[in-house]
């Protein structure tokens, strides 16, 4: 399993992933699922992948090789003229890839190797944008209703989002919201893992403003696990109390 | 979909279910999925269903008229001597339910129909118990380490449940707790839906000692609902800020 969330607040877009891969229980590894491309002062572009490994990985060196030979090359995501663009690019690399592996694999590969991705980035002269591809190729681009997207093991870590969030919040907050949702991702399914990667992208930077990978041993995302257990049940006492002879009367 | 929970506490059990069945978005309607029989001063038994509400339903009937003429019937909840048969009893009749209306079908039936309850219940001069019960007739009692059960849609109002429970709390708390679970569920999925059925079980009562329906207007639900965003968005302000500059140093 996987879990990364793309969020757009006023000040710009944070992502955050995390780095486990399994095939079964008793075989996990860390892979990076965050993959990023920038040239500073025009565009920066950022991946988060979840899926089938294989497929996703052949994904990201696609995207990646044509960086690399930009001249040799169409459709590069550093000269596409718009993130739509490049949500077409990468939303058809996608579905070649999946629809590819599985024709290979005749009726052994139906319904397999699908993966999908969070989109994120900004190009110089546009607003900052964010989408969500699916495995068919398509996609969708979060708005002021729908701000933020997730993809993998979305909902242990969805409550807290929806109450938390607010698109005028700072990089701290956002970046401390991410970290709470994660926190109980990880408390929950053993699928998910430190350690986490985590990119702010700050309006018209066209860079990564922020990057940091959080480790194990990381003393905020300790603090944050340890304290959130704490203010979670002062806020659960902070609650009316449930009283059995007002709730017969109410009956 | 259904979200139901099961949990146990010193002071004996505390069960909550939804009320809402779906066949596709446009088609809900309200089926109570919390069911119970009690013979007081003796035992009382309660279960609750997740899964096919046509399954679930033929099981409940043949508990129902089992302990309607049980001088005529073997297996009846209300002779059964321990809560573990009544566990084996249910799960017996919950399989085979499944299997005949599969086996009816024949391929097209092949993996539908399932459906897993959740048991919970004391017969005189034993412990409280709380069971679930799988598709496939088996079961898992709670313990000491794993303390509650959920059945139907488990992820969103899982966190909370772990970060609150305490063996020890009042029955009140525990009530506030599930009323929370439940919030954060209904919030996130529109296939779970109010009104809520409660039961509370005092140890060695043999009866409920509190039972309600929360209907859409409850007004301690509604106040919970408000509070629990308001308390979430300060327990997520007392949380030690992030600080890109430290964040840095620590990398």
């Amino acid at each position: 399993m996987t879990y990364c969330v793309g969020m757009a607040i006023d000040k710009g877009l944070v992502l955050m992933s995390d780095t486990r891969t399994n095939s079964g229980v008793d075989n996990i590894s860390v892979f990076k699922k965050m993959h990023s491309w920038s040239t500073p002062g025009d565009r920066i572009i950022t991946v988060m992948t979840a899926g089938n490994l294989a497929t996703t990985q052949a994904v990201i060196s696609q995207l990646e090789e044509r960086t690399k030979a930009p001249e040799d090359r169409q459709n590069s995501l550093m000269e596409l003229p718009t993130m739509f663009q490049v949500a077409v690019e990468t939303g058809k690399l996608l579905r070649e890839t999946i629809t590819q592996t599985q024709q290979d694999n005749g009726t052994r590969g139906k319904g397999r190797f699908t993966a999908s991705i969070i989109l994120a980035g900004q190009i110089k002269g546009m607003q900052p944008r964010l989408f969500m591809i699916y495995p068919e190729g398509n996609f969708i681009e979060a708005s002021f209703d729908t701000p933020f997207f997730q993809i993998g093991e979305t909902k242990y870590g969805r409550p807290i989002i929806l109450r938390g969030y607010d698109r005028t919040m700072s990089f701290e907050d956002a970046v401390k919201l991410l970290m709470v949702s994660f926190d109980s991702t990880l408390k929950a399914n053993l699928s998910v893992g430190l350690p986490l990667d985590l990119m702010v992208i700050e309006r018209d930077g066209f860079e990564a403003t922020h990057e940091k990978r959080i480790e194990q041993t990381d003393p905020y995302f300790s603090a944050i696990s340890d304290s959130w257990s704490e203010a979670l049940r002062n806020a659960f006492h902070s609650l009316p109390d449930y009283s059995f002879y007002q709730a017969s009367k109410t009956t």
